[in-house]
């Protein structure tokens, strides 16, 4: 549980690592200076703290910190009906800052998802959003008055980022592009949200503590953006910036049971967008992604970006026309591929059901002749899996070691697991680093060759190999991190599918290997109850377009939010 | 001048260093097996080699080795008019195929353009396109019976390739992904051409020997791609194949007076394009793209394999859709930026008189509205030099030294050169490449400021300090390499400038540094006499659609092939 009188309470139902003593009381100034910011009437009852219910999701709604009004705006819209309602002066942008940012700090305090937060900063933005529209008679921007919260890496004028450590923690000047876009358009910023040691867990927990999942606190809220995904799941944020390298969008999201989108490398803004750059990008490149609650925000923020034409700005961008969930699908039928395992893991209960239930969906419309379905294997799954483990730390792990004892920062046991695989290879040189781009540039060739060979458009397949693990267990990221090396998009997406008491493995079930059964052994250790489930739809590398356009046409079949 | 009896005698009026005796012997064979395939009867009389005019560009049609109609269809059409030609009938394959073989293996005397010729096979390939023809009444492909010349280090089946020395040579079984495209288009392979040691110069000298520029055989054809250059120059190809990763197919088509258009990465098929990856491409990518003497030509063969969806197969590639010169500009006026110099060197008399000679033709049609000129000074240049020689070579050169030492082949004056500046830091390690990518994305990041900030829609400059340059002395390729650096689409075009005896430094010239001095000292040491002046635009990055669409509109303006 969270500390003293000066800090904020939090639920915090498994320790973090200790440091040396210059760490933990830098963390400890960290802890106090959020706190501070906090007042009283919005503080949770310690009891609560102490003793809080498996699934804190419905907390926010009935603790009686928030009024009804603030429940509704933070409950009934989403990004895309929050602009509407305040451009057209229904709701106010004080108004809707206000709610979220206190919902915000009551979903921190039940799930440890904020690293930051600054009401105060959020309302004055919002005031000056208000006078404007008053004054001009129109909004500022088409995100006037959205509240967005930003994970912790990504520089926001005025506050501070981290890259993944203590002793990385900066205080931006300015914002970076993404951000800067954003707030052009009229986004509001009140937060930011954790991410794990090293920005390279599937999982968030960091020297601001562990972020938990909100319908079952003994499980993670996923990651790297898991705060961001226990905030949206709590209803303290409708849009939230995370970004992914490995699963770091869309784990958190499929963890939460909300929607998170990667689009391929170079469609969306990513200049400075990380203040300590990754040598992970000589061979994967990270990009950022909306992750919300509804179809048409994931549309909206993509939208809204591509047509500002951020390519015009940051070098590393790739133009392209968005078309989006209007995109008029070149495929008749939609052929897609439903992966029932990856060759590699067989995914837990729940995760199976799931992948069940939409081929079901599917097959009980392919009469329309819109469909065509078809099993999909995904070419050398679990060699991906090695080579994203290498390819992650060309330099061994040598730089975020070096940090982590600059800070007296303890090293958590998923940053060990991470750097198991690449460390022994220790600091590459620089033709080796070539002859890794050379099996990667390998393995994407005969992966384009092996979908092409499948002949399908999108493909539909779990989001990781069960619902959101137990803390400190998020050990294989192969149904994530195999489309970052190909730099495939993918969306994870909610369905009405929860993981139930008692679910158990088919009696014909054989491991495909000891990894296999590893996953079966960690699904026996636990009660995964009320974890929501989300699948996976991927397009070919740059056709994000499709992909969307895809998911629209799969809207009603697939019950869609 | 070329060897013995058994060897096939060519102009080279500089010596090559010599390499170990077995360096020395294995080149004997090769130059061997290369003779031992040219008929007596294709042979150049001894004293025209032994005492070859300066210009060497009109034999071809003079020397009497063909016919009026070989003269005819070698010298009357482009690639499309050759495609056209042979769809309706008017010439057959074998008569295409045997003409520009017949001129190819005079040109190679002439020049050294080639490293392999295989006349018998082009005529086997264009008979069995002319029976398919007459057989089925339609074409194979939209390249039936177009010839076309290939860069030594591109696989085509059945033919050798070398990654820039002679160590490296290997018989290639298959096509690479370009090549097939090509052939299952129709096309005709006929040639393979000479590159530089390393494929790091902008000249185009290998143990194949020393290619000449036609118009003064005093001067390079310029590199990498130089043997296309000359090849397509003497018009012994209408359609060459080159790659540029410093400018290898910009320099050699300016040095040569013909188009040569550098894409920007990732959009034309390069997928096993090259069996020997260089580490270079950890920063900046190469690319193919086309050489020849038409605009048209330089279309067609870009919308021909963009048309095929070529990142269906080739996973490196991003889908675009090509309009090209049937783009419909979004600018009104056209911007067009005017580069006199880059602030690093100031170019040479015929270079300065051909950027006027624009400057004046665009001025002349200001008055339509269409088009606005402005001056342009790129960002960095002098900057980008050096990022780029360190870039280039993140082995320290490492890896060519032992490939040349295992060969026993002595390293080229223009090789010791190129490694010069990244020699001294040695082998890299993964970190330092992080780094090096970090500097360069920051290059990237503000040159795009730069060019905004510029507010132009293309760039008018000069394609390198001066025309081709004498033997051994490319050694500043600013003008072309900064585009490689931040990955802009480039088209060298011809101009109706050539340069003239006695021209002179203007008085008021001061160099900008040494390095402005020593181009200076250069042009003064040398008659460049009759070496044509090509120009260079460029877009931004993926804008190749819109350059395109701009040169279209410059087409009569510029006076353009």
């Amino acid at each position: 549980m969270g500390g003293g009188p000066s800090e904020l309470a939090v639920v915090q139902p498994k320790a973090l690592p200790q440091g040396t003593q210059a760490y933990e009381k830098k963390r400890v100034d960290l802890l106090e200076a959020f706190a501070a910011k906090v007042p009283k009437e919005l503080r949770l009852p310690a009891d609560l703290i102490s003793n809080p219910p498996l699934n804190v999701s419905t907390i926010p709604a009935t603790c009686e910190l928030l009024t009804p009004k603030e429940i509704r705006i933070t409950e009934n819209y989403d990004a895309a009906g929050l602009a509407e309602a305040v451009a057209h002066k229904k709701l106010t942008a004080v108004e809707v800052a206000t709610s979220f940012s206190k919902r915000a700090i009551i979903a921190h305090q039940l799930t440890c998802c904020l690293t930051q937060w600054f009401m105060d900063d959020a309302i004055k933005q919002a005031k000056e959003l208000d006078d404007y529209l008053e004054k001009n008679g129109k909004t500022i921007g088409p995100l006037h008055g959205v509240p967005i919260s930003v994970k912790e890496h990504m520089p926001l004028a005025g506050t501070y980022s981290s890259g993944g450590c203590i002793s990385s923690t900066v205080l931006d000047e300015k914002d970076c592009h993404m951000v800067a876009l954003l707030r052009s358009m009229g986004a509001v910023f009140y937060c930011k949200t954790n991410q794990p040691q090293a920005i390279m867990h599937l999982e968030s927990t960091s020297h601001y503590g562990r972020t938990l999942n909100p319908f079952n606190i003994n499980l993670t809220s996923g990651g790297s953006s898991g705060g961001e995904g226990a905030l949206v799941a709590m209803k303290g944020s409708v849009l939230g910036l995370g970004s992914d390298i490995g699963g770091s969008i869309r784990c958190p999201s499929a963890f939460c049971g909300i929607y998170g989108f990667k689009p391929t490398s170079c469609i969306l803004p990513m200049h400075d967008m990380i203040n300590h750059p990754f040598s992970a990008e000589l061979n994967i490149l990270g990009c950022p992604g909306p992750m919300c609650r509804s179809l048409r925000d994931m549309e909206l923020f993509t939208k809204l970006l591509i047509d500002r034409k951020p390519w015009l700005e940051d070098a590393k961008l790739i133009p392209i026309s968005w078309t989006g969930l209007n995109t008029s699908l070149p495929f008749k039928p939609l052929k897609i591929g439903i992966v029932e395992h990856d060759g590699f893991i067989i995914p837990q209960p729940p995760v199976r059901r799931a992948i069940a239930w939409a081929k079901q969906r599917l097959s009980n419309s392919a009469d329309t002749g819109a469909f065509q379905i078809k099993p999909f294997t995904p070419f050398g799954a679990k060699e991906a899996v090695s080579h994203t483990r290498r390819m992650y730390w060309p330099d061994g792990g040598a730089v975020v070691r070096d940090a982590f004892e600059a800070g007296g920062e303890p090293i958590a046991p998923l940053t060990e697991w991470g750097l198991a695989d690449a460390e022994k290879y220790g600091m590459l040189n620089a033709e080796d680093v070539n002859q890794l781009m050379g099996q990667r540039d390998k393995f994407r060739a005969d992966f384009v060759k092996s979908w092409s060979e499948q002949d399908v458009d999108v493909v539909i397949a779990p989001a990781f190999v069960g619902p959101a693990c137990a803390h400190d267990t998020a050990f294989y990221w192969t149904y994530t991190s195999l489309w970052n090396l190909v730099d495939y998009p993918g969306v994870v997406f909610p369905t009405p599918i929860k993981t139930e008491k008692g679910e158990k493995y088919a009696d014909d079930y054989r491991p495909l290997g000891k990894e296999c059964a590893h996953v079966k052994e960690l699904w026996e250790q636990m009660n995964f109850e009320g974890a929501p489930i989300d699948l996976q739809i991927v397009a070919r590398r740059y056709h994000d377009n499709e992909l969307l356009g895809a998911l629209a046409s799969l809207k009603d079949v697939l019950e869609l939010p």
